[in-house]
């Protein structure tokens, strides 16, 4: 038998091996690769008993294997590898268990989160991780990527809501991380060496999440600034009055011209800076807290400022923000968006070493980001074909990171590293830590044929 | 050269070698061991650099190493093994930096919850985590045993607050687990890795936090309830409702009576449950709350409630909850207290089989907890001089925890396993991801030196 054969008798008709079909699976949401690599077959296991079959026949046979869902992923984290089996959770989308009391739920990786959201509400919880593309992106690429959104300010990252994993290993054993209780101090925190190794230490199966209450109403001020410092002491404080919001999201002029453009919704193109201040609770409570806001707004030197009354007030601000990458891509035939944290102290140095580096190599930048947690994306808008702007954008691109570096900044805060960045972490991570990981990749996945090529 | 002489070189006079000196460093506040094991010598290392000789040295003698602070823990986590250097941390408690628009700290493992509290009280911070005894505990014994508290239902454990650490490993390399950024994704969670390993993967040096901005006020409701049931349904309904208390903590009639024996509060001894719940946030926003929660609670079947209106009230409610432990040791000489979290659906069952035992092996129990996250402190009341009580306590044990983990629950929620819980951990925890552990413990400290005989 071949591996093939070995493959069929696991997974029948769910396995493809026409060439058109593997191109379909050569890519991701990254930009297009330098080289097209087909897989040699893409698998659909239906649950861990198939995925650990299919992991020890890539053993055998020295294969790699690239676990994938929907592939929303910015960095190149779900791009195949030679020799290397692709695996699909298409099969594997189920809600296993929504737990009222619990505040937990149990699902299969490829659960859309727009669509567990829907299930959710319905019975007043929560799952803050918003990774913008709900209607696409998937629970497990959110663990595998620790994805974030625009609410990890109050609510933080995937990896907070992470109880209990099931993960297929390297040689197909599969573990239970932890149990379905979300505090835990019993043994190693297994469950978050997993949560953002995207898919390079072992293979997600299940997720046990942690939910909360959802809250009843969320409100959103739409601040503006002449200034961008102005804005920026406005964050400091919202904080500093010990506000919590769900969100504080920054757009820079740039950005509110072109999503103005794109989709007119009278956001005033003549400020410097756009503030998105999302505040969640009871609704009377924040009927309270938004004229403590409003307060703060006018004493730090806001020059205008909406606040949404009504869901639909609400919903035509978050549409505005929402739109921005959408409306980017009507400029330049790419975008390509940066996902760096600073220490909220150098967020004004590091925008204007964007706008520095954006004139010195010609490259059109649209700044915004969640400031609340110094996360700033700035789109740089190009064309690729246009080999010239390519080598300017690498180059822009490795002044930006050595920069975000030097004043003690990350690479990714939500995005993940991928193949794209994973260039650049011996310079990002301590030395030391760096062969740890290692060490730790090593242990893991000795052969080297989990999501081969990515981050460490 | 000897490694005493070894050690003086590095330590100078920090170094303590004369028996009555040793027989200090020989407890914690767990329970007295069987057998009284002396370090060798007792450490306080002044830096990383002094705590990476030391490793070095031990690992050239063959000795282990038990670093330790003010060895706060309930599980012997610790504990002396034979022929060990105790590293006192006491020589290690600056807070290195606050750094309030980073909303991060920079702490030694040796400064003390409450003294860094007060410090951030003044620039209106907040570090959630509360182990208790906040004028003894220190955050490095917070972090090596991921410490909670009753805030955890809203705010989470530990884990959730260290963002990077500085750790000396067991060959003496030190390393930085991530950078002071509070969302990062990028390569492995090294630091979650570390937190709650009880110093058995490396020796934790340095720390930094994630703060957050400091609530504007809090206000504590005691609820009152004749049937337990009826107590933890209404804990559902405030949940259902979309509350996030900061603490839902419970007391039995038990607990409520001891209480009000030792330290006369008003509390009403003759109802099955109390309910503590604590709201933050802005105080007018707090108020609406209480109102909403006061009707939760009457449509619930709370029998009687207090609301705090003023500081004083609030600290008498706090004062009465703190006295719990202080109050049960006046009942038997010994307090044993548990920490099992089990799923907040299965918390009636466990009550019951907490009071069944108690009965079968007559041994008194007090019941409190932090009901919001499923976690349960009986305090069993005995006096282990007495040998019989001590074995039918034995007993109680084995079968209390093979209860809970029939139901789900884990050993530990904040307490950590140290020694005292290891034997239980095979049960307790995936057989497959105890190997994990256990090859992960081999990677980091293949000499097994490192806080020897703890936890994995």
């Amino acid at each position: 038998m071949n591996f093939l054969d070995e493959l069929k008798k696991v997974c029948g008709k769910n396995l493809l091996t026409k060439k058109e079909d593997l191109y379909v699976y050569a890519y991701d949401t990254s930009l297009n690769p330098e080289k097209i690599i087909l897989p040699l077959c893409v698998v659909f296991p239906k649950n861990s008993k198939e995925i650990s079959e299919i992991v020890k026949i890539a053993n055998k046979y020295n294969l790699t294997l690239i676990p994938r869902a929907q592939g929303t992923n910015h960095c190149g984290a779900t791009r195949p590898s030679e020799n290397c089996i692709v695996m699909h959770f298409s099969k594997m989308n189920k809600i296993i268990e929504i737990n009222k009391e619990n505040l937990t739920a149990i699902v299969e990786p490829n659960v859309v989160i727009g669509e567990l959201n829907k299930e959710l509400d319905k019975l007043n919880l929560f799952f803050p991780p918003d990774p913008s593309n709900l209607a696409v992106s998937t629970v497990g690429g959110a663990v595998a990527l620790n994805a974030g959104g625009p609410r990890t300010f109050k609510y933080g990252n995937t990896k907070d809501y992470v109880i209990n994993l099931e993960v297929v290993l390297a040689d197909g054993t599969i573990i239970e991380t932890a149990k379905n209780i979300a505090k835990n101090a019993t043994g190693y925190n297994l469950t978050n060496l997993f949560v953002g190794s995207e898919g390079t230490l072992g293979i997600i199966s299940k997720i046990t999440l942690k939910l909360i209450p959802k809250p009843q109403a969320s409100f959103v001020t739409l601040a503006y600034f002449d200034k961008l410092e102005t804005c920026l002491n406005c964050v400091n404080n919202i904080i500093s009055s010990g506000f919590m919001p769900s969100t504080i999201d920054l757009m820079d002029n740039q950005t509110l011209k072109t999503i103005e453009n794109f989709n007119p919704c009278n956001l005033l193109t003549d400020m410097e800076a756009g503030l998105l201040i999302e505040l969640d609770g009871f609704e009377k409570c924040i009927q309270e807290e938004m004229m403590i806001l409003k307060e703060i707004l006018e004493k730090s030197g806001s020059k205008k400022y909406i606040q949404a009354k009504t869901k639909e007030e609400n919903e035509n601000i978050w549409r505005a923000r929402r739109s921005a990458f959408s409306a980017a891509t009507q400029l330049k035939p790419n975008v390509i968006t940066e996902d760096i944290v600073v220490p909220r102290n150098k967020i004004i140095d590091f925008v204007n070493k964007i706008r520095e580096l954006s004139k010195k190599y010609d490259i059109q930048v649209l700044i915004m980001g969640h400031v609340g947690d110094g996360n700033i994306h700035p789109h740089f808008l190009l064309d690729l074909e246009n080999k010239r702007e390519k080598m300017r954008h690498e180059k822009l691109r490795n002044e930006l990171y050595a920069y975000a570096i030097s004043i003690n900044g990350v690479l990714s805060g939500e995005h993940g590293i991928g193949n794209t960045k994973k260039k650049f972490l011996p310079d990002a991570i301590d030395k030391n830590a760096l062969d740890l990981m290692k060490k730790i990749k090593n242990l893991l996945d000795e052969k080297n044929i989990l999501n081969t090529g990515k981050t460490i």
